[in-house]
């Protein structure tokens, strides 16, 4: 009997998880903040639940009896999240959390941490190899964090893997993101003034994102595990795919915005953990999964508009 | 106007600290758990509290209004506290203690860390230098909470520093732990079956690490910095020492143990932060601490024993 508990099960990237773990044959038990409303399905069990309210996460735990967890919430808002003393507090509810679940006799536990917590010094990020030296109150929070559920798994003989997951777009990722702002500027037909974009970085879809952490759940591979597709684009390559696809390249102004101080120039993952032990691979490679993100997005454009 | 929250207030190096504070001129506030009952003195203003219960934390922080806060307070069980998961929970209670120190206008805030966050494969541990590798859960709790206090201050422009404290003795130490032991069997004239104690460790005098703790909230330090004598000792030694002092050499058998597998050969502490960056040293060196020790000890037996 595989029961999960999934946290943040409607975010950009549980939205992805959800039907990825109903395909593997979990019982899915998701958690969304009390606010938040889903649509009722009969495959999902929803739960309204304050992540912050220790005592009524433990109470849930207990009811449910999850054997998985699969922890995505957190603070995410965009520019406030690198820094934001919040991420302190997401510690916290993680960590009571994981001790509930612990607590209920849960049996194996996933978490998302991110490259955020790899030394950017370091070109290529490698699990176990690359060195940890979070720059941002995110990255710190992610790394203590993951340092904590992996002690409390070694002892309490719990299975645990940490999913790191890079850069993610697709049609739900924030319009202020990369690629997401170039495409709603396209799609106006507006300039889409860009950096010089000489960054290489790891795009992978969310809806990709997702089906890997389904498979790391689903798999015994235990410790930190890069969630990326392993192929480096530069910034500025991604962008001429997108004006390509969107037909548009005469709006595009690369290098009309100055590259912000202290960007890495080479921020990549090594995934032979992901590819060889977890045995999962990306279903849309970069011009697929643009392509895909173009389509959705112009159809929820039409349907805002309407 | 420094007024300080010491937790922990009553413990074994909280107690030494109080009176340290009070001579730098500091209002000192100690915190001790409901169940705890203090002498009332004139001295210090003493709060009953549960520091697992974050509200009422965040309402005792708010009323105190402490410039500084020293927080001491953790798991201290011995044999347990290395892999409790009651560790985890010390975390969250630190976490949201902080949290509410900072939103309360909070100066300066001092935590306790441990040389359990090295790596002991390096023999001699240097702040900043040693590579952090805990090998118990306890271990990668201070080294996670140390990355996140610090990562907030750094944020909210608060100051903050790190006491490493290395390995401690006095007259209240646990008499399971070393010296305690030898001392106990010594003075009830039992045989002291000790291991070869070829092992080489830094211990520093409960006192002292209580008016170095105090020496560290009073500068401007920022950062880890090692709590220790900076005088190593092998363990043989140290029991020769005790033997000495209350007469009894004949009844001390070195050897008669096995040396438990996996410690370290040498866990000793660089000083150079604390002795010149802070400007402290030791009061007791090993000798005269030892007979402090010894002393006390007899005179608490006598009055048990009466």
């Amino acid at each position: 009997m595989k029961r999960i508990l999934v946290t943040g099960a409607t975010g950009l990237i549980g939205r992805h998880c959800v039907p990825a773990l109903l395909m593997r044959g979990y019982e899915v038990h998701g958690l969304v903040p009390p606010q938040e409303s889903v649509a009722p399905g009969a495959e999902v069990v929803w739960h309204a639940g304050d992540l912050f309210d220790a005592a009524a996460v433990g109470q849930l735990v207990d009811d449910v009896r999850p054997s998985h967890l699969l922890h995505l919430a957190w603070i995410t808002t965009p520019g406030l999240f690198w820094n934001s003393p919040e991420n302190l507090r997401w510690v916290e509810a993680s960590l009571a959390l994981v001790r509930a679940f612990h607590a209920a006799g849960g049996r194996r536990v996933v978490m998302t941490g991110s490259c955020a917590e790899y030394d950017w010094d370091h070109g290529c990020c490698r699990e176990g190899v690359t060195p940890l030296r979070p720059a941002t109150l995110y990255g710190r929070a992610k790394h203590a964090l993951h340092t904590l559920v992996e002690g409390l798994a070694g002892q309490a003989g719990m299975s645990a893997a940490w999913g790191r997951v890079f850069f993610l777009y697709g049609p739900q990722a924030h319009p202020a993101r990369m690629p997401g702002c170039v495409i709603r500027a396209l799609l106006a037909g507006e300039i889409a003034a860009c950096t010089e974009g000489n960054q290489i970085r790891d795009f992978l879809h969310a809806s990709d994102v997702g089906h890997a952490l389904a498979a790391l759940v689903d798999s015994a591979v235990e410790g930190p595990v890069n969630i990326a597709s392993g192929e480096p684009v530069r910034l500025a390559e991604m962008v001429r795919m997108v004006a390509e696809i969107i037909g548009r390249p005469e709006l595009v102004r690369l290098g009309a915005l100055k590259t912000p101080a202290g960007e890495p120039p080479i921020l990549v993952a090594d995934v032979r953990r992901l590819k060889e032990e977890v045995g999962w691979t990306p279903r849309f490679d970069l011009k697929s999964g643009l392509t895909d993100t173009v389509s959705r997005w112009a159809k929820n454009s039409l349907r805002c508009a309407s």
